[in-house]
């Protein structure tokens, strides 16, 4: 059910409302237009509930409740920059098929995918409109046919292919997992994409054991942080990070054993310093030229784990140069260079593994065995409300983040939406400036290219002239 | 110490007649020219000799024992069919260095690498002349300096690159591995290279857990077989094996699941139609068009490990055809397919580990503990005299053995001699004859390509005078 498909007709003065503001909102960006509707009534959610489920409310009553069913939803209306994510309202309540539970949605996890959905590079997520959103955590408001394991009530974190970022989702009761005691909504948003990607990597894949050597790009985001975690429950295992030098102390603690500013050291040359044999396993999420260091830097037996083009995304909208580059340094393997070297190449995108529930919940039983036991934790780096997801996605692009970004469908409090117009205003002004500074320089650059290949074209017929005089 | 470095001089008359005798050889076949040489005096073995050992002999006595000190050994004279493998005399005792071990071989094993190496296909062998061999079983006749964990008198396996096919070895130590009790000679020369070549890709690169299933092609080879039991020691694996028909009883029993017969059926239909999702690990030692298949035919987390090019081998010498098929077929992936797909591409040659000390020797642990616990037991196809080596190649390579063929530096006896020279000569008839065939074969091919080609000129001559007619 998208934003498209919501009933169009009005059944009440509050909606009436809602409707009005949402046209508004469709012509400006989330931040800038707060929605002041209020927020549909929270979720019964004790036993009481339950009862109230089970037994069915006459006809008209339940026509009623469904026609005035709403909630809000982050849509995103076209590819682009970071405005083209928009809060909406999403009327009647949707159907909850055999098999499937509705969620009322706490807290919503932002993935690198996003970003890549955003500019149309991810081709897992449903042409727009669409709503984003591939983690959540939430509580069980209604159960469909056939699902015995999960009641109303029950707090859960919620794996899906898309369409987690509302506040409320109707998912097959096979992709949410209970929260174990003590877990807040926060750090179970946090886990699903980020854990489930780093331990199916490291320990399928990778059959990560005691005394090797792990590479870990992006160390500080959050699947970085999930396979430092991760690493850490293995003995003696020594994990290289890579990541800005602000983020070093945090990566440390965290437990990385060899933090490396890429931005101004070859992390290739680092780690053979320390490691001059290399590695045992290389988490690569960047693609491009990093995918063949990240080959070369392995060991017998050793494995590389390709899982993301990060290098495709360079500035907010797509920059079909950064694409093209990466896509034509992307790297290819021929097997007897494998057999050779004893190698192995994987590949990983859980948006592609998202039929397989059985390996999900054997890896998803796992992780939370270990929460319960202590031994990894979701970092959080920030909370936003669904208002200011283009300040959330913004952030992440940036690699300003220490952890996982975090959306929040608790609504924003009236002070905070005007602070956040204000803000907003001003980053407008920075965008603009910053893309006058890029236009020019991109003029400045074409000016250059023109002349180098001037220069080229006369050296190269000097060259030919010379050969036809000594001819 | 290879066949040319041994030192020329004659000592008496026993090395006289084994140097004329080694003369004649080099102009003949092994089992055309059986050797009559007596064996060396067998090492003794009791711990008497560990005393000998310790306690030097006096200068003048260890120097004539050098002298007189003769072996048998395999050589490769030059690239080429099952002839180009002759037995030759070594003269001289070969030097100990610190780290490193004597052994006097009792069995070696054959291995696909070694067909691939006649014929100039396998580049971790040195260049001829060279002695091959890759596994073997003896018992160590005398340790080098800083060799603390082997003794005179230790039955072992041996690992080694090259070198192992004659009757005394000198190696590192870390490359032999103390036998189990109970284990007889032949399992022990069985072990080495098919069971760690099976069982770091199963384990290490496959991650095999239960409830998987796994493509085992040359199913009752020495890693087949090797494979199918490793798979049997995890619960529920199901192993799809390839194997000619005659083959299917025994591999059956071995713990082969579904048995398909590669020369009747295409392979890939028949697993599809049992497990039509597909498998969780292929190993693939054909290469060539064979891997794609195998890619093809793997579920989400699946691993292909590619660890040969069997295609390439197509009769006794090297067939530029086969070679270039093979090569030219040979798998490429790029890391967006991986990624897609949700795979892994392995490749594995134990051959380009020698170096790797630590990994085998883990391997190998495992291995023997699970030979001791009854789970794992080698099966031995045949037992070959090393006279008999051309006989012993030839049965592997037309792939008529179901386990390992065994080389036993035994002696062979008189009347088997004689026996074995008759045979000889009735082969040697019969690949006359088959060459004839193939050569007519060929040149039948040639006439039907030419006319082909002529055909064809023709059409594409009609089909441009049709054109000018339209024009």
């Amino acid at each position: 059910m998208s934003g498209e498909d919501a009933p169009a007709q009005q059944q009440n003065a509050e909606e009436q409302k809602q409707q009005q503001q949402q046209q508004q909102q469709e012509t400006k960006t989330p931040a800038e237009s707060p929605k002041t509707e209020s927020k549909p009534d929270p979720p019964p959610t004790s036993a009481s509930t339950e009862d109230a489920a089970a037994t069915p409310a006459p006809a008209a009553e339940k026509a009623a409740e469904e026609d005035t069913f709403s909630y809000r939803a982050l849509v995103l209306t076209g590819y682009g920059g970071y405005d083209k994510v928009k809060l909406q309202v999403k009327k009647g309540k949707p159907a909850i098929k055999s098999g499937e539970v509705m969620v009322r949605v706490k807290m919503c996890g932002l993935n690198f995918a996003d970003l890549m959905a955003r500019q149309g590079l991810y081709d897992r997520l449903p042409s727009p409109p669409v709503t984003p959103g591939m983690d959540c955590s939430g509580i069980i408001e209604a159960v469909g046919e056939d699902v015995k394991d999960r009641k109303v009530g029950d707090n859960v974190l919620v794996l899906n292919r898309s369409g987690l970022w509302q506040e409320v989702v109707v998912v097959a009761a096979t992709h949410t997992f209970l929260m174990p005691e003590g877990m807040s909504f926060e750090e179970a948003a946090a886990i699903p994409v980020n854990y489930i990607t780093a331990y199916m990597m490291l320990f399928d894949f990778g059959h990560l054991r005691p005394n090797q050597s792990v590479l870990i790009h992006m160390a500080a985001g959050g699947v970085g942080i999930a396979a430092t975690q991760l690493c850490k429950t293995v003995n003696d295992v020594t994990v290289f990070g890579t990541a800005s030098a602000s983020k070093h102390e945090v990566i440390s603690q965290g437990g990385v054993t060899h933090p490396i500013d890429y931005r101004t050291r070859d992390y290739v040359e680092e780690v053979r310093k320390i490691s001059p044999k290399g590695l045992d396993i290389v988490l690569d999420p960047l693609g491009g030229s990093d995918t063949h260091k990240g080959y070369n830097l392995l060991k017998p037996m050793g494995k590389l784990i390709s899982y993301g083009a990060a290098n495709m995304l360079a500035g907010q909208k797509k920059n079909l140069f950064a694409v093209a580059k990466t896509w034509y340094q992307q790297f290819s393997v021929h097997t007897l260079s494998l057999i050779q070297g004893n190698r192995s190449v994987c590949g990983f995108h859980l948006g592609y593994l998202d039929s397989e529930t059985e390996l999900i919940s054997q890896a998803m039983t796992a992780i939370l065995d270990l929460y319960r036991q202590g031994r990894i934790k979701p970092r959080i780096d920030s909370t936003y409300h669904l208002e200011q997801v283009g300040d959330a996605m913004r952030r992440m692009q940036e690699r300003n983040n220490i952890g996982k970004i975090i959306l929040t469908t608790e609504p924003m409090k009236e002070e905070e939406k005007k602070e956040e117009a204000k803000k907003d205003e001003e980053k407008k002004k920075d965008d603009k400036k910053k893309d006058k500074k890029k236009d020019e320089a991109k003029k400045d650059e074409k000016k250059e290219e023109k002349e180098e290949t001037k220069k080229e074209e006369k050296k190269v017929d000097e060259k030919e002239e010379a050969k036809k005089e000594e001819n």
